[in-house]
């Protein structure tokens, strides 16, 4: 497996994908500064309509970026290949995750639509710029994620819960923290829940669903955002046949900048 | 048939669908001053992954509010009767219009899913609060509508030109309008196109393709918006078996407020 790079925010998506391509596995809040990271969720054809609708039905976690035809391993916002170029995978069969790969050549089909949604990690070179930390960032960890209690309105085959990701955030930043990610609301937008995590059904912010736990410190606040992992809580809980997923946090690194999901 | 109340602005939109449904036929700009004006088109469920792609793929013309379940026939946002309500239809039929009609009850399958589609009478009201006038509704008219020769990005089976509605903006106020319709993306959003018509393919703008001309005077510009009769151009151009549609400028009136469609 190749090393991580001393700077990964400095590779281009290009690079950043030949390694992925070559098995480097790694969460990727941080890397390719600029350039737009996207969640992945592949069906067959035949479902590709329900995961269609949920998204048009959630759009909080689930902003479509670009869909593929079926069969096709790249995308118009994705030149490299969907099957290699991504960090880590997991195939779910029945529902349940049958592998955690760097690679899922084996598991593609002819008949797969790839999806490509909208991810939060776009949002957060405007959240730094504007003086709000990012923790997972400076604690060199993936994000942490929770599935709620709070269920997406389903369509078709799919419903499941809501997904979030968390940042702590000090009290007096919160504002900004909303202000700044609003200006994003094709990369999920503004916090759907800022405060107490039993809210969400949350019991402990130690123990995240995904990813890996970060410090809260004295003074700061949790912060939730919608996440682009809902998709495959949705087929956690409905169990299709097949789905091939990212694994949370290592995302696809898209040719599209941050700049074209920002709002005036 | 009834006839046009003397002021349509103030009708609830409970009121004007219980008028549309005895018969009244009539375009609806300036109708339900506050309520969000919705583009209709149906299509059986084989269909409708192609329609929702074609959406995504051209969120500018095509924003989808709400899709039904098959067989449906009222949404989320709109609790009357999508098969009566509206004050006019237009069946489609291997892409050929076969009827115009005010009531498609005969038409209706089982199987059809119906999709709203946001309409730019929703951002009216603010262009005219921002003191851009509005001259379709000044001069009682429908908005001009016409084919651009602007292909849209295809999606499965669905391909067709660019629809644009137009309205004439006098040359101080363009920056105005602009700055208004931007906040509204989920109806369409800023204009595709300012001035020339001959850059969309349109040779005379007293000859519309759907709706009825408007006067354009000295120092106005003509500014044209996405339409969301694009869909049925792309029927047109495409021919399914069986597409029902509202008759261009004769909208579904929802039980959403303009407001839930503008960002800050």
């Amino acid at each position: 497996m190749p090393e991580t790079p001393p700077n990964p925010a400095a590779l281009t998506p290009g690079q950043a994908r030949a390694l992925f391509r070559a098995g480097l596995r790694t969460p990727t809040a941080g890397w390719c500064a600029g350039w737009t990271q996207a969640n992945l969720i592949a069906v067959p054809r035949a479902q590709a309509y329900d995961v269609l609708l949920f998204a048009q039905r959630n759009p909080g976690p689930c902003p479509v970026l670009d869909v593929t035809e079926p069969g096709e391993t790249s995308a118009r916002l994705f030149a490299g290949d969907l099957r290699t170029d991504l960090p880590g995978y997991v195939v779910y069969e029945d529902g349940e995750p049958v592998a955690w790969v760097a690679d899922v050549r084996d598991h593609w089909r002819p008949d797969l639509v790839a999806f490509l949604i909208g991810c939060s990690f776009t949002f957060e070179d405007a959240l730094r710029e504007a003086g709000v930390p990012v923790r997972h960032v400076e604690q060199g960890r993936n994000v942490p994620m929770y599935r709620t209690d709070r269920m997406c309105r389903p369509a078709g085959g799919l419903a499941g819960p809501l997904v979030v990701s968390m940042r702590p955030v000090p009290a007096g930043l919160v504002a900004d923290a909303v202000r700044v990610t609003s200006r994003y609301p094709a990369v999920h937008g503004a916090p759907v829940h800022i405060g107490d995590p039993a809210a969400l059904g949350i019991a402990d912010l130690d123990e995240p669903d995904f990813g890996d736990p970060v410090d809260v410190r004295a003074g700061e606040i949790p912060v939730f955002w919608a996440c682009g992992v809902t998709p495959q809580a949705a087929v956690t809980h409905s169990r299709p046949k097949l789905a091939i997923g990212h694994a949370p946090g290592h995302m696809a690194i898209t040719d599209a900048r941050d700049s074209a999901f920002a709002v005036p």
